[in-house]
């Protein structure tokens, strides 16, 4: 099981804001078997976000987009879903009760009214945080950019998501330049194709170090593959 | 002047490593006149940065690709370069005097060697950190993913880069909810088109608030506008 995300956002393209669901998101759908194999940060633009989305949900399983669902007028991600499915954005019945819920009457603004339009089919996500809600159209769930939120309406979004197979890795550091480590590594790769082998320089208290990591389904594999990986790197320990 | 980003790694993608070189990049960019319009975070797998390469190259003034130029063999991302340009990729005698000033050659290894193999045409973009260079391929930028040695390389690709009008922004913080301002904001940006208003909420200490950004390359109407959006932001000042 494959998915994409889309990070939805000027704010992330100017620099101003560090983004910080890519991460979470890849580690929290590892957990059930779903591999994050693409992400693309767009700008709030009608016709880019419509030509992403129609592109990436026919591409993967799942499409998961963040940011551009709240009330300012820069929040336009709901009607642009709703034109790449070809549907109405039209009011939530269930999203209004919730918000009336949550506000008072006169605090119902036009502006907390536009987070109650949803595209015409969607099914909600639950909000834990601050209750507007995000949705699900198909196999696309839009999600709120600022990361509590995105992060609760992920549990809202869990019962929708069929798990794969999942991703065991192994991680072992070894404090050498990739450089020497890199002959022999290739020759583990040749032996072990169904390995995805990584390899990932650092730097730590001013020592070059390596981080070496096994990723593969199947565990019996990895614990072989871990075995001789770990006699390479014994070479280079003092 | 618009440029696309692509950072090549499952690493990224895995949710093991978080991505510094996006906000850095578009920050670094900004202040040159240059906007990042986009950004793909792409699997390391020859097909897809090909194909990721020769789109985004053919759409943007200016491409940067970090990650996947080191000595192991899961760095793909010269030989894919090549390939997107359809030319060889051989050993630059360039990048092959400075590694040699920098290793014996006893250390000169089949690993180390790989790193001096560039695609043929190509320029080298200097790296002042761990010398292995990156590359320029007429408007593609080919730089190292750890941090601090793509910064380095940025600033040996500076004198490449055309800039264009600098975009300037204006920040303004307010303490509520961005629900209460937007009705205002509409009609602010209604009022100036040419001027990017983007809303951006937050909670700091439990407060709710909202960071209000205004950016446009004409530093007049920004300052008009920002007159106009402090008595906004006034209202909800306790």
């Amino acid at each position: 099981m494959k998915a994409a995300l889309i990070i939805i956002g000027n704010e992330i393209l100017s620099g101003r804001t560090q983004d910080k669901n890519l991460s979470y998101l890849a580690n929290w759908l590892n957990e059930i078997g779903i591999q994050l194999s693409e992400v693309r940060v767009i700008r709030d633009e009608e016709e880019v976000i419509i030509e992403t989305v129609n592109y990436l949900r026919k591409t993967y399983d799942y499409v998961f987009t963040t940011g551009g669902i709240g009330p300012t007028h820069d929040d336009i991600t709901s009607l642009s879903i709703a034109k790449a499915f070809n549907v109405d954005l039209e009011i939530n019945d269930k999203a209004l009760s919730i918000l009336k819920e949550y506000y008072k009457d006169s605090e119902l603004t036009d502006a907390r009214m536009k987070m109650t339009m949803i595209p015409k089919g969607a099914e909600l996500v639950e909000n834990p945080v601050s209750k507007a809600p995000g949705f699900k159209m198909e196999n696309v769930f839009v999600m709120a950019g600022i990361p509590s939120i995105m992060q609760g309406m992920l549990e809202g979004a869990r019962k929708h998501l069929k798990g794969g197979d999942i991703i065991k890795s192994v991680s072992v550091d070894v404090f050498t330049p990739e450089s020497n480590v890199a002959d022999e590594l290739t020759k583990l790769q040749d032996k072990y194709k169904n390995i995805e082998i990584g390899s990932y320089p650092f730097t730590k208290e001013n020592r070059f170090g390596t981080s070496l990591v096994l990723r593969s389904k199947n565990e019996q594999l990895l614990e072989e593959c871990k075995l001789e990986l770990l006699k390479i790197v014994d070479k280079f320990k003092s």
